[in-house]
């Protein structure tokens, strides 16, 4: 069930993106012990200038390699059990050579019932498909 | 209110788009009952492989074809509200040939007042709008 | 924190998009009072026709320039901060000669808790970043 969208600038090959995709997946996959092909990813690549994104105050530069990442799933995970996801997402990435600076993430929440996988179903709620522990 | 973001592949033309959207703007139509003109859509396409779809273990492929949608919209509706609307665009999709494997819905909830619809004011709350009935 | 994805239709120079962008952050760090820096806008340009964005009923007609913002943020603001929040927003893009008739905001909230700025730490928690007051 999470549905991530991927932001990125133009400039990484379609073998590069495709390994970012799934390293982020791999994390999602050994933090959240979700099904291996719970995955679903859109990735937008944009045109240098259309992705800001500034350091909050933090002291630190991006580069154009930044990675704009948001989770959307479902809610009831722990505080801690997020810092972990949002640590391995990091970790994965730094595999990747993608620098702990260039991961931005934010995370929004709803419900198990929010989720229709195919067939306009909410597999989640008809018992096609067991909610994930949280 | 609903702000809806459908993302597909590139491949298909600017009607079949535009038959896309207006599916599922009838389907919401007629299943929560809100204004006509309430229509708000972002259509994105993508090159090939930056949309990941799988099928989160239900045993089925989706096709090239398949239409990723995300609502937004005020919460409060029932989880059957919920459900009679995913199988709403699943038919009207159907209608276009769009295999029920190919729909994935994912929904996010939020407030009337969360909504400005033009020259900064949350008609929701102003009372230039009626709040849909949930 | 505030991440604002922007979807506007193609014929916008890159000059004109990137004072877009930051009008509408202007208007965030006036009404919100977040750092400087706090800035994350993904901005994407779309081909016409695939921006539907009707009138919700409220009688106007919206032109090729609407700029569709949606605003994802930390919960626990008032309306009343929202409902000055929207009006900045289309004050300043007033000031860059985009009508009011074209200027679409939908807000969703999540918790401080929900962010990573880089290197897969959520600095609200850890401490790093002091959450913005509401």
């Amino acid at each position: 069930m999470p549905l991530v969208r991927i932001d990125v600038n133009h400039g990484r090959t379609a073998e590069q993106l495709q390994r970012l995709s799934r390293g982020i997946h791999d994390a999602i996959l050994a933090e959240y012990a979700i099904p291996e092909r719970d995955y679903f990813h859109i990735l937008t690549e944009h045109p240098q200038g259309q992705i800001v994104a500034q350091d909050a105050g933090l002291g630190f530069e991006r580069t154009p390699d930044v990675v704009m990442i948001q989770i959307f799933t479902q809610g009831g995970r722990s505080q801690a059990a997020k810092q972990s996801l949002f640590a391995a997402i990091a970790d994965r990435l730094a595999e990747l050579d993608v620098a702990g600076e260039d991961v931005f993430i934010g995370y929004v929440e709803n419900a198990a019932g929010d989720w229709s996988f195919g067939f306009g179903r909410a597999q989640y709620v008809t018992g096609e498909l067991a909610v994930p522990r949280k």
